[in-house]
Order: C-alpha cells, then sequence, then structure tokens
C-alpha cells in the first residue's frame, strides 16, 4: 500500500504514481540531477557557502525537493528532502533546515508554472539591488531574465531585519515583488531566479552575474544597447536539445563528475 | 582509389593529395592542433560552454574543420568534422553540430586567406559591443587586431532574433560587417576573430579580452594612446619563430598536455 | 606541579585550570581551529604571504594564541605560541615573531569583550584606506563591521615610518582609533577586524572585501542603499547554530581539510 | 685550469674563484633561485607566456643569468644560460633567446648597484602606461617603487615599431628613461622593475601590479593618499629577515615546491 511507509526519508505519499518502484524510478534521476545542480552552481561561483537550489517535485507539483542546511558544493544525495509549499519538511527532520527555505515555497505557490528556484548572494549583482539603476539584459545568454528585474527590499514592508526570508510572511511578500518576472534582485542581499525546468534556472543564474558585469563597464562607456522585447522573448531552451546537453556536459564536467556520469 | 571511401569519417576527398596515405599523414598533425586549440581556448577563458575555433582544410581550402557540438574544452580529435564552405558537413553526421557554424563558412567563403576562425563569448570584449566606444588596440600583443573592431547589430538587417548565427544568410551579413578587419563584435553576443595561421588566430583571441580589460581601464584615467597605424601592422609572428613556440607550449601545459605532446 | 613545566612549548601557566590534563584538553581543539582559521582566510584570500589571526586564551583572557612568524596557509599546529598581551612570548622563543604582533595585545588589552583579531592585507579594502569615502556596509554577510569602519592613518601620531605596527605604542594608537567598531581601516595597509568568537571574527573578514566590491561598483551606479543602524545590530550569528556550522563545514573543505576534519 | 673548459654549458670564466669546485659551489643554489624566481613570478600572474626574470652574476658582475627562450612558468636549472652586458650569450648558443634580453644587459650596464631585473606585461599596470595619469605608490609592500614610475614610449625615439625591446639601441633608451628608478613602465606593452636582490625585484614585481589596482579603484574614489617621499626610503627589507623567508617560503609552495624546497 503506497504512501504508508516512506520510500526514502524524504518521500511519503508520490501522488500520481501507481506502484512504490514508480515513484523511485521516477525520482532518483531528478535528485541526481538536483545535486549535480548544487554542485554546478558552486563551481561557477553563483552560490558559495550560502544559497540553495530547489525543484518542484515532477510527481506531486504540492511538494517541493531541496537539500537540508548544507553548503550547496558538498550537497549528496542523501541530503535532499521532500517540503511541503509551506516550506515544512514532509517527513519531520532532525538536521538543520536552510533558514531561508521560504523563498521557495512561496515562489511554488504563486506560480504554478515554475519548477526550479535558485537563491544566491553572487556578488556581481548585487550593486544594482543596492542602487536605482536597474539591471537589463543586455547579453544574449541572459535573456531569460526578462526586460528588467524588480527589486525586493525586505525594508519597505517589515522595516529593520536581519535581511532574511526566514517565515512565510516574508517569503510571500518576496514572491509579491517577484511578480510574472524570472528574477528579483533583494536589497543588499542577493537575488532569486525562476524557471521552467532545472536547466534554464541554473542556466540563468549563471549568466546573470555575467550580464551584471558586463552592463556595469558598458555603462561606463556610455549609452547601453539593451536586448529589446523581441528578442528577450525569442530565446527559450530545448531542455533537450544539443546546446543545452553541451552546456550541461560542460558543467558537470567542471564541476567535478567524470565523463560517464556528466 | 582515393575518394570512394572516408579516411575517417570527417574526410572522403582530400583534393591535391596523391595517395590516401599522404592526406592521413598531412591532416592527422592537424587535427590534433585545432584539438589542442580547442583546449587552450577553453582554458583561457576565451571559451566556455559555447563558442567555437575551427581551421580551413590545408588540403582542399574548400573545406573547413570543426567539432560537433561540444563544448570546447571537452573535443576529442574524434569530434572533428569536415564542412563545405556553406557549412553543411561533407560526410552526413547523426551526431548534433553547432548551430552557429555559419560564422565559419561564410567567412572561408569572403576571405580566402583566412584559415582559422575563432568565435568567443568572451565577457570582457561585451561592452564594447552594446556601446558606441570603439574597441582599439592599445597593447602591443594584440595589434592583430587591427586599428578598430566593427560592430555587427544583427537586428539592423533581421530584426528582432535569438541573436544566433544559425543560417546562411546572417553569417553572410557578419561576414560583410567583417569586411577586410581580423574582429568583428556582435552586439550583445561575443566577438569573432580571423587570422592566416591557428596560432595567430588564437594569440588575437587569448589577447583581445586583456586588451579590452586594459582600454576599459584607461578610460578612467583620461586621454589613451593607442597603437599607431605602423604599429599595428609592424607586428606578425613567424608561426615557426621561438616566441611563437615558446608560448604554445605553455598555453599547452597549462591545458593539460605533457611535456612530450606540449 | 603546574605551572613549573611547560605543557607544550607554548604553555606554562593554566590560570583557572585545576590539573594539567584539563589544560590540554581544553587547549588543543581550540588551536586546531585556529589553524583551522588560518588555512581558511588564506584560501579565501583574505590573507596571503602576510597577515595573521589571533585568539584569546580561553583559560588565561590575560594572554593570546597566535602562530610564529610563517604564512597563514603554511601554519600548523606546532607553530601556535602564546602571548602576554603586551605581545611578548610567553615561553621565550627562537623562532621568529610576526613584527605586528602588537596590533593584537593592544586590541585585547583595550576590548575585553574581544576574542579574535584578524590583520589583513586584502587588496579590495585598501582603496577605501586612502580616500575619504567611508566603507560603509551595504550586504547583509557584512553587518558585523558596523555603520562604518574607522581609517587609522600612522602618519597622523608617528610621522613617517615603515607603516608597520612593530611596538606597542603604534599599537595601542591604532586600537584607539578602533574605538568600540569591530573593524579599522589602516591608511595604505590593510585592516584588522575583531569579534567576540574566532568564527565570527573570520566571517567577518571573509565578507569584508565583498562588501567593499559591492559598494565600490554601486558608488558607479548612484546613491547607495545602506543597512540601516537598526539592519546591523540584528544580525549576530549564533556559533553553534546551523548556518554557523554550515559555512564553517564548506570554507574547510575548500581550504583542504577532508570530511572528518571539517 | 680554471676558464679553458665551461663547468656548466652557461659558464666558461668565473671571475673571482679560486678554482673550478668554488665557482660551481657558489652558482648552484643562485641559479636554483633563478628558476623558483620563474616559477614564482608565473604563479603570481606577474609573468604568462611571455615576460623574464635575470639576475647578475654574483662571482662576475659584468654578466648576467637568464633562461632561454622558454616560458617562465617552464624554465628550468639546465635553461639557465649566462650573457655578457651587450646581451650576447657567453658560450654561443643553438637554442633561442629571449627576443627582448637586451631589456637586462643595457640596466646592468647603467646601474651597477641593481642585481636583478624583471620584465612583465602585467596587466593592471598597463592602463597607467596609455594614459598620463602617473602610477603613484599608495600601499606599504609596493615602497621600492619609489614616488612615481617614468614612462618610456618607445615610439619617441624610434617611431612605428614591434614595440620590442629587440636591440642594444632600444635597451639603451629604455634603460635612460629608468633613470635611477626602480621601475620604468613601457608605453602599451609592460612594466621592467629592478632591485639589489633577485627577493626584492621579485617582490616589487608581485606587488606593483596589486598597488596598480589599488590605485585604479581609490581614484574612483576621490582624492588619494599616496605614501609620502619619507614612507618610501623607510621600507627597506633585510633579505635574510623573517618577513622575507616567510614570504618567500609561501611562495614557493604556491609555486609547487615541496616543503624540503621552499
Amino acid at each position: 500500500m503506497r504512501g504508508q511507509q516512506p520510500v526514502f526519508s524524504y518521500f511519503i505519499d508520490g501522488a500520481g504514481c501507481e506502484t512504490l518502484l514508480e515513484v523511485v524510478t521516477e525520482l532518483a534521476p531528478v535528485i541526481r540531477d538536483l545535486v549535480k545542480a548544487n554542485r554546478i552552481l558552486a563551481y561557477e561561483k553563483v552560490l558559495d557557502g550560502y544559497g540553495h537550489v530547489s525543484l518542484r517535485n515532477p510527481i506531486d507539483p504540492g511538494r517541493y525537493l531541496m537539500a537540508c542546511s548544507r553548503s550547496p558544493e558538498l550537497v549528496e544525495c542523501s541530503n535532499i528532502l521532500e517540503f511541503h509549499l509551506n516550506s515544512e519538511p514532509v517527513v519531520s527532520e532532525t538536521r538543520h533546515l536552510y533558514l531561508e527555505r521560504f523563498i521557495h515555497g512561496a515562489i511554488y505557490e504563486a506560480r504554478p508554472e515554475v519548477n526550479a528556484v535558485v537563491h544566491s548572494h553572487a556578488e556581481d549583482v548585487l550593486p544594482f539591488s543596492i542602487s536605482s539603476t536597474p539591471l537589463r539584459p543586455v547579453i544574449h545568454n541572459a535573456s531569460a531574465m526578462g526586460l528588467e528585474a524588480p527589486v525586493w527590499d525586505i525594508r519597505d514592508m517589515f522595516g529593520d531585519t536581519d535581511l532574511l526570508v526566514t517565515n512565510p510572511e516574508r517569503g510571500c511578500d518576496m514572491a509579491k515583488a517577484l511578480g510574472r518576472a524570472n528574477v528579483v534582485l533583494m536589497r543588499g542581499h542577493g537575488f532569486t531566479a525562476v524557471g521552467p525546468t532545472l536547466f534554464e534556472t541554473v542556466r540563468l543564474s549563471v549568466y546573470l552575474p555575467k550580464n551584471a558585469r558586463v552592463l556595469m563597464a558598458a555603462l561606463r562607456l556610455g549609452e547601453v544597447k539593451t536586448l529589446s522585447a523581441g528578442e528577450v522573448v525569442r530565446r527559450r531552451f530545448d531542455p533537450a536539445g544539443s546546446e543545452t546537453r553541451r552546456v550541461w556536459e560542460y558543467w558537470s564536467r567542471k564541476a567535478g563528475y567524470r565523463d560517464s556520469e556528466a
């Protein structure tokens, strides 16, 4: 009888699957990809000791998968947990959880088409979070960011805080600031990026700091040509296409995966 | 009987060679150098998961050699394919091909004296592609770029696109913008560099981002002394000279080649 | 009879411990953490060949622990010495000592609540030490720096010197400039950071250069939103909390410690 | 009979030594240090595929030691050659020589107190060579550069060239521009640094780019406090002192030397 016993510690009720075996078969590669995304984002310096990446459970869209409180570079399959959209763990946990997991739950709640979320403190994006110059798309590899990234200032609603999204109210307010965009800057803190697939969200998170550096430099040279509205919508990566596979293989290898695993 | 059977998967008709053996003997070291160029450009961060380097076939100038769709750092000899100047593969292929291979074919078509092409997204060159400040040569190691690098904006001719050179028309228009220059910047996308030899094109591609960084910094200090027209033409590297060999050995070693291979 | 013989070369009189064994048991993990802090700060590029980190002796607050004159990345447990607050070694030493150890003693003397001190030449902080633009907190991870970092110019009191804090008078003057702050910039030289625990001082030292880079970039974009007074006081890390453990484990691994040691 | 036969390929007439054995004994550690300096400067990114470091022969001040044409990171003891001050090799050589060796000979000729020379293309110094903003000392670790670094523009005397110091006339003109300074910037090309010992020249070469970066950043913040004339002369490193040994050990280890060799 499915649902009575946990399959792994992080999974107890795989809605939509007929058998336990089916659940295991479907989730195992997903979890491996999520671990790989953690390591890629660490290698590419999008995440350091802090920051996290999550994935909506492909079997049950009312849940998401994310590591327990561990630095992304060190995350292993056994660290992946399952959360309800209120960011409470599905199975009660003794391990520490990310204090800011509410970022993820709030966004999955508000945006049904979003299947992956990255929260990062990447340094080169931060200047745009503390000034009034908007972060605009200027390189084709960052077109998924859309025409502009809104800035959420936690102070507007919550006054003086530790700037962390440590409860559902803060998560909800941040998700509201994100709106229909794919990136929200968090003042003095970092950014959160979302996307329809894990690959696209990782890719956007890798190229967003690069876009910020290019824009920062170009602003010193004078007027800047940004991507047009038409150019921004034109670019959508086929998750099964050759460009996707090529760069995912490359990042995997850089992040330490061997040939057969990449 | 030469031409009836492929020697390798990438070679079926080596014009100008008398025997199959001659073809193999001549092309094998060329392919090894092209693979090495891929890895050097990756190590030197000119290329990352994207970008590519090609070489005109020294036996048949109506063809060029380039990898299938793989990240440059991972390219191996078995990935090298042969293309007609219309960028169709000489032998029909099941492997994925670079979407932007038309950059290469169009340039080989338009510029008979060009024997190597690098297409890169190198970040430090990009600001000059989205502003009106021209990229000028300021360091002697980048003198091969010439006095100025034209900027090609795909939007001028093709309107809103994904910015990629994914067909012969776009390749042709880009080659026209390149004209007689050695470098063309592609707005919000990257640059393409050409040269008479693989070594010189790799060298230019390595020093172009450095030149861009030096120029960017110097512009903040005030008036900048660029290289003169006379200085730009004075510098031409002897592909068999000691400076060439020294730095090629160095780059090879940095890119992971052992002593005997470097 | 405790106190008559040194336990280690660096320890002769463990005030407050009842037995020799107790002293050894209490100090051994502390020394290991101090060595780890040296290596973490080197890996994170806060320290290079120069710079140092010290810890107040938890058993005897009138003494502090610091390496002999060795580059932080190479420090081993056997290099850790014990100093009086006048920065004379407790046990007379033939090994070379850091010329600038007086930085540490003077601060421990002036600030009883400080238990760790880092002195660094980190490059990205230096511009703020030679201009009149103050270094302000702009990212949440650097909130421990407080609202502003005073700048100490050795020239004000001592005229032309080698800029080094090589005697108690200079140390004392620097400590006066630090006042109640957690960071003091030293003109043309570096910074010194203090904190209530080793972890917090390491953390502040890692994020201070990052804060400086973000501020430097943001100043180019126009008006900058700094952390408010309320935000600065809100953030205090629990040395035993999950965020502390997570990042300490991460830094240890990056600095070369194996899993079981991290 | 000393002088009739070369001891090593690079040595035939060790003036001032009584026996062959004495010559060998005195030069061997010097050559090892010069090789180490090559590798340290490569690791610290002062030199890349190009650039070189030389040492006046401590036995015969009318000669200097430098590698044949090889990238500094790859230099081995067997690559070290001996040159007359006119930059001709003492023993005739079939190996390629650095094209720009005349930089070294000309300086040893003009400056008897100089015992080591580094020629580098370090990127962060270059902006100051193509603008009219002088490179000034702002950090204590770069005080050996003196109060200002003159800029030599090869165009002033030689018109349009390849910018390289490939003959004695160019070397001599550059040495004249250096004058009594310790650093000369070469327009659009790099810098040359000199010092009384190998250690001090390596150290200056490592900290000069850092000084340039700090100055560049500080100039954006407004008025800059440079080192005073008195501060610049105050700092002189004892080649046998603890600070020297500490950082030389550190650099050696970073450059790949094992413990016992560092």
